[in-house]
């Protein structure tokens, strides 16, 4: 699992810093998480080919998270997409471009699926055989979702040194990858686990931003193993943070104690601070495995 | 009078060029025409004051010339703009830049005041004591704009030398700087331009983007002194350029002739070539006086 952070800064974008948007690679599928202005450079900075994009989730209306999503959708029609892209974002999304391709007569050439969010529940919103999506309602100013990825467990792996030793024919290795026991011509039975290693353990990412501290929030992203929590201020401004809905580091390394992950990436961070570097000392006193985003960052899980 | 070049490529950003967007400096006015996505930050980067910026003008609805505009409306809200912006238009750019703020419950806490353009006739739309600003109705894909600045004539200005030959007291200045003739105490009548100079040429910018060749477009712009007219393609590429109702860099020299305008700027380059060399070359057969715009480049005039 691999996190690239096109842009991980609050507000407006700068010369030197990003609005949001992330790639996420899971599971051999790779997704866009937000567009802020300019992410359609990143991406082309950062060599991700537009074309292996397929859905793009979007966390809420404000621009900073989605005034790049136009021009991005523009461009994948002048780069010749055919394939199908599907936009997963708050009801109104749908809305908002097709008006604009309508303004330019510069409907795609692809299809463009939405999929609009509204309800207050968590929702399972994407599922194939390799992962799974579902929403993460955050409290923000305007109706906003995190959004938590997980790897199925995938197949086990064969143990080709153990089914030799056991003299079993190839004709029968896929047989084993799919699970299955095997009874050897003596009539003794093989069981699969003697015949195959586990699979690795399924990763799972969960990306909150923009959202209140909110202490509920750790029961519904339990166990994850990474979790990207904005981080909009230091403690000092806990008092602003409340008021325009934003969280301190602090804050976001109490969600992931007490979610009990394994890593906490930081990221988000209002451009009032002259350096990063504080918002993890900051969270590192609380949760002491926390990272943090920066523009152009990967990070490999 | 001075233009900077925020973005002149057609299309869409890369990590090295940008979209369409330009400042003109115009008898103390600072106006932005056109605003591709990522002209925030080519603002940042020229160290243009926001907060300078009154009125902004867009040619038409395509992506690359008016994406970035949410985010910079955005931007100015979060900077604490008290006065007024005038956006000036074709209709439906109010449709969709209130949209946008509705649907991120962000407006702007100044005066947006909207401006839209729907005639296919040239119109004054803006005057002050400064400059005058008239429509070039284009003929592209979709409705479109160019823009004809104007500095009005000047006041004349005071020959100090002369007027204290003349043994003139300073308290007769001001009306000498307002056009008046001053009667000596011998009776003697001085005409006004014996004491004055005559005022700066008042200079003129057409901003003619994007458009395919069209020769009556030359009476609309006679006698400029500075002419941006996009030439998206080469002369090889001149079916490509009508088909999508663009020009070539010497279809854009032809305009600059016909038209007898002292300064030829091309722009909206297509991101094919590999060098924009040619493109001067090609239209220097044609009309001699011809510069180059590219991202960053300042021109005083």
């Amino acid at each position: 699992m691999r996190l690239t952070v096109l842009g991980c800064y609050a507000a407006t974008p700068r010369t030197l810093t990003n609005p949001t948007a992330q790639i996420l690679e899971i599971n051999n599928h790779i997704v866009l998480i937000d567009c802020g202005e300019g992410t359609q450079v990143e991406l082309r900075r950062h060599k991700v080919k537009f074309s292996r994009i397929n859905h793009i989730f979007i966390s809420h209306l404000h621009g900073d998270h989605f005034f790049g999503l136009p021009g991005f959708i523009s461009t994948m029609r002048l780069l010749g997409r055919e394939k199908a892209l599907h936009i997963h974002g708050p009801k109104g999304i749908k809305e908002a471009i097709i008006l604009l391709l309508k303004l330019g007569d510069s409907w795609t050439n692809y299809p463009l699926l939405f999929h609009e969010l509204s309800s207050k529940e968590s929702e399972l919103i994407f599922e194939d055989n390799k992962i799974t999506v579902t929403t993460i309602p955050l409290d923000h100013r305007i109706y906003t979702n995190g959004y938590l990825f997980r790897e199925k467990v995938g197949k086990r792996k064969l143990n080709i040194e153990a089914a030799e030793d056991y003299g079993i024919d190839k004709a029968y290795f896929n047989n084993i990858k799919n699970g299955k026991s095997i009874t050897l011509d003596n009539g003794e039975v093989i069981s699969n686990s003697k015949l195959t290693f586990d699979p690795p353990k399924p990763k799972s990412y969960a990306f909150c931003s923009d959202t209140v501290f909110d202490e509920t929030l750790a029961s519904r992203i339990k166990d994850v193993d990474v979790l990207y929590h904005e981080s909009t201020f230091l403690e000092s401004e806990a008092d602003l943070a409340t008021k325009t809905k934003h969280s301190t580091a602090q804050q976001a390394a109490k969600i992931a104690k007490e979610a009990n992950v394994k890593t906490l990436v930081l990221g988000h961070y209002s451009t009032r601070y002259k350096s990063i570097a504080l918002f993890k000392e900051e969270a590192a006193l609380i949760f002491p495995n926390v990272l943090l985003a920066d523009d152009g960052k990967t990070f490999d899980f």
